[in-house]
């Protein structure tokens, strides 16, 4: 049976056409990150589990794709589940059997809370350690829970009568793991406390049972790790950049996706602002090669932030303060006071930042209104003083295409960024979001243990600049360049001599192909002229005679008789 | 706390000398591709996974990558597995409680087995349909038979007397859904049928219910969903190349991973043995432009194969067959002959295909001793016409530097291909499996609902081909260029005029760095020789009174001032 095949949402198949766009912009990135001293690394396509979450915060974790174990994951996990389960309940049912004062609820309630009864539990989970699954791992509060559920259903069920009556049947020495009616009790009872986890368990706490692996979710973290592991190999300060996709289970929407590339260029091991200036360079001249000109690099300071978020006296408003303000062209400075009261910023602490209400001119007239209002928070003087420095270099050594702005209302990465913010947005007049960012970041490796590392480094976002591209018109002709020319097939023998120029002219790096069978000439014409082939090659009879070739230019028809020497230099 | 970092098992981080090796081996593959006409697709990471399982056998499904849906999976499942059995044990205790007759086992076990109750099942199971999870997916024989164990544990349990006992006590219309103590038995009843679910549940099962993709096994299935899912758009025949990563559950190995690239071309849509000399002549120009000349490119066709089963009078030892041939230069005609005996194989029949036993010659002679062996096989015949057709060509064209030879014992891919079968084994004295391989299959397309659909394609295994190439040293070493100077760092003054004649080299495409921090200089040049970066240019104040630089050979020792012109040349 046909399936009708499709693929999963937020995924794409990528036409020759395609991938060849994309790889022209791959090319260029990558050709600029050489050239300013980046080196390629590349990591797996999926990381140890642990690796990843709690990485992103909970968002993140949530979009994080998870592998399943492979083989039969899930038969470990229950059995050594319902095991456990047995083992607990066996061990309750024989310390009422060997109480002989048991005869009331309360005092079973007695035994089942006792701290003996929870050291027991403990042990007997210890004693799994060593199987080939982890119970212990999964013995979290959930799970807990559920066992004390189980004991109120258990002292309330008929279950319990049926134990005791059990019990009055025996004289003497009770012989509890060979009785069948008991391990029958013992059985419904686990099985009914199965159901009762199987019923309410979260599939984050599954999840952690069943899969060990994960699909990367950026370039950042395993570059992180990747350091730490390998740090007694590397050469530091270690300029990597990094091509590869990453995958996250957003919900796809326009120019969203599951799968995207992410190109990622980081030094780790420096402080020097001269990064920073570098990277700025580095935007500009890949912009620059791909003739998309007039793009901004936004900069911004994590430590102007904080001196901001200083002067207005509360840093928890910080980024309510940042987005009201972003808004300025939109609503207005009258619109934009009134959402920022709104969201609970003071009037003094709005009169304070007045100057950012009026926060243009040149980015040196910039940084002198931020000298001002900063003058008192040593944070903000700091973060005032390395935007300076960024910023000078890079005027005094000047930009090809692109220009700098500041914009003090960039807060990306606010949770990570400790320096410089970078926001990179398309030309006037092309309605799209950010197509690049970066920051520093002073502690990129301390989660892997790895102290006193700080990174710097940009991002390129592939999808939004092929848009741009495409929209404006800057993919070059040259870039969808099929074979040059198709020979046409008009038997074996005539296909044998093409071969023999096809070869040659390969030889020469000249791409060529043989149309395969012998049809129509027309269905091959149109077949070169579908494929975008501009010169078709006539070898019939004739031609072979006097060792010729007929060369069609398929876009004049003009077409012409030539020796091999001519054909070279026609389609070279 | 930090954590140890570390990688799946069975892959890989590569550094910036290993990618770039392996993308001097990529880039040569790719540009022999584009000149023999193919064009590069993409597909994504992970497909749906019907469009995956099935297609590897019963070992694949179990090899392939499977990912967990996201979101909260699990619960969606287990509750509404829950509401399942719910509703089907309340509809057996409402018959059993309608029934005016029932007072004995006999009777109950009546309407559980009836055709009405097994219909009402399955209509509880269609009226699912329209919720978000689909149930009916999973009422599967297994589930099928835990609810029959059920209905006999119900039976034999106590909770049916309870059940009657609580009956007895209604007069009138009973108020089903009301009845708290009934309610209770039920769910009891329901945890219980959950719990033995989950203690038996295969994992199998299971997957299909919380997993809908999976990462893509190889890029034949992907490219024949490709080709289906995009036949309009498709120009044929559709010569495309793929080369991505590809992900397995194996065991890993030494040389085997969970996670490698394939690099594959196809053509699809013509019949034409034209392809088939094409693909020879592009191993031969891959594996010669990489300097891995003397690769014997082995070939076979299925048709000769199935011939020699004719021949033998049994198709079913066909692999026992060509295994035990395989062996003649280790075991010898006795040994080969023996375990052929022990596998089946008559002697009559072994007496039959005798000149196997001699294979030796040149192709055609080996082709001649074929076509006397097969005369009586038309299907064997045809293949004996095929391979003369591609011999015969390939050899009047020449190849630059491999060797064709066939080989009768080559059964790769026996289930899928119809006709030619290649494969490609490293030059002689070099110990390693082979580096490449490929076919003919009449119906690529045919699992995706497109008939008549011929396929033939090659594929190059990468991490062997880098392998051999390390063991015979064929990396050029241009391969591993860094950058080409490493300017010291005087200050932030001499820095800035460092800079100004980086951009400027940047510009002229040489990649040269500053080194950004005012280290000791020392610890500078020892950065630029860990880096094998050739030259130091040296930068201080009297360099930049003079506006010259220093350069410093860093192999040879050798010092010299020089103006900016000069700089570019011996950096160019």
């Amino acid at each position: 049976m046909a399936q009708k095949p499709s693929i999963p949402k937020g995924t794409r198949d990528f036409s020759p056409a395609e991938v060849a766009k994309r790889n022209y912009i791959f090319s260029t990135i990558k050709t600029n990150f050489e050239k300013f001293g980046f080196q390629p690394i590349e990591t797996p396509s999926f990381e140890n589990s642990e690796t990843l979450m709690g990485k992103y915060g909970e968002e993140g974790d949530r979009l994080i794709f998870k592998i399943l174990n492979s083989g039969d994951y899930f038969s470990t996990f229950n059995r050594a589940l319902a095991v456990y389960f047995k083992v607990v309940f066996s061990r309750v049912i024989k310390e009422i059997y060997k109480d002989s004062d048991l005869n009331s609820v309360e005092r079973f309630k007695e035994i089942l809370t006792s701290k003996d009864f929870i050291d027991f539990i403990v042990e007997e989970v210890n004693k799994t350690k060593n199987e080939e699954y982890k119970i212990q791992d999964f013995y979290n509060d959930s799970l807990k829970k559920l066992l004390e559920d189980q004991i109120d259903f258990l002292k309330n069920s008929n279950l319990l009568n049926q134990l005791f009556e059990e019990k009055s049947n025996v004289v003497g020495e009770y012989d509890f793991d060979n009785n069948k009616k008991l391990q029958s009790l013992i059985d419904n009872l686990v099985e009914n406390t199965l159901g009762k986890w199987l019923k309410n368990v979260d599939s984050k706490d599954l999840t952690k049972q069943i899969s060990e692996k994960a699909l990367r979710y950026d370039l950042t973290v395993p570059f992180a790790r990747y350091v730490v592991q390998h740090q007694n190999e590397i050469e530091f300060p270690f300029k990597r950049y990094q091509i590869q996709p990453v995958w996250r289970a957003d919900r796809p929407q326009k120019g969203r996706f599951r799968e995207f590339y992410q190109c990622d260029a980081d030094v780790v091991g420096s402080n020097s602002l001269w990064q920073e200036v570098e990277l700025v360079q580095l935007y500009d001249s890949v912009f620059s090669q791909l003739g998309l000109g007039g793009v901004t690099i936004k900069i911004n300071n994590r430590k102007i932030l904080s001196g901001i978020a200083e002067v207005i006296g509360a840093s928890d408003k910080l980024i309510d303060f940042t987005v009201a303000l972003d808004k300025l062209d939109k609503i207005g400075e009258d619109g934009v006071k009134k959402e920022m009261l709104e969201k609970g910023i003071s009037e003094t602490a709005i009169e304070k930042v007045q100057p950012l209400f009026n926060f243009t001119g040149t980015i040196n007239e910039k940084i002198e209104k931020l000298a001002n209002l900063l003058a008192n928070s040593e944070e903000g003087m700091k973060g005032v003083n390395e935007l300076q420095f960024i910023c000078d270099n890079v005027t005094t050594l000047g930009l090809q295409t692109a220009f700098l702005d500041l914009d003090v209302t960039l807060a990306r990465g606010l949770n990570y960024y400790t320096g410089a913010i970078f926001e990179v947005a398309a030309p006037k007049g092309v309605a799209m979001g950010s197509i690049g960012g970066g920051g520093r970041y002073d502690d990129l490796t301390g989660i892997f243990g790895l102290k006193n590392m700080s990174g710097v480094g940009i991002s390129f976002g592939l999808d939004r600049i092929a848009l741009v591209m495409e929209e404006v018109g800057l993919f070059p002709e040259a870039v969808l360049a099929t074979s040059k020319a198709l020979f046409l097939n008009f038997g074996d023998k005539e296909a044998l001599y093409a071969m023999k120029a096809i070869g040659k002219l390969r030889q020469k790096g000249i791409k060529v192909e043989l149309y395969p069978d012998k049809s129509k000439i027309d269905k091959q014409f149109k077949h070169a002229d579908r494929r975008g082939i501009p010169f078709a090659v006539i070898v019939g009879e004739s031609e072979m005679e006097r060792e010729e070739f007929g060369l069609k230019n398929l876009a004049t028809g003009e077409q012409q008789k030539v020796d091999f020497a001519t054909l070279v230099t026609l389609l070279q």
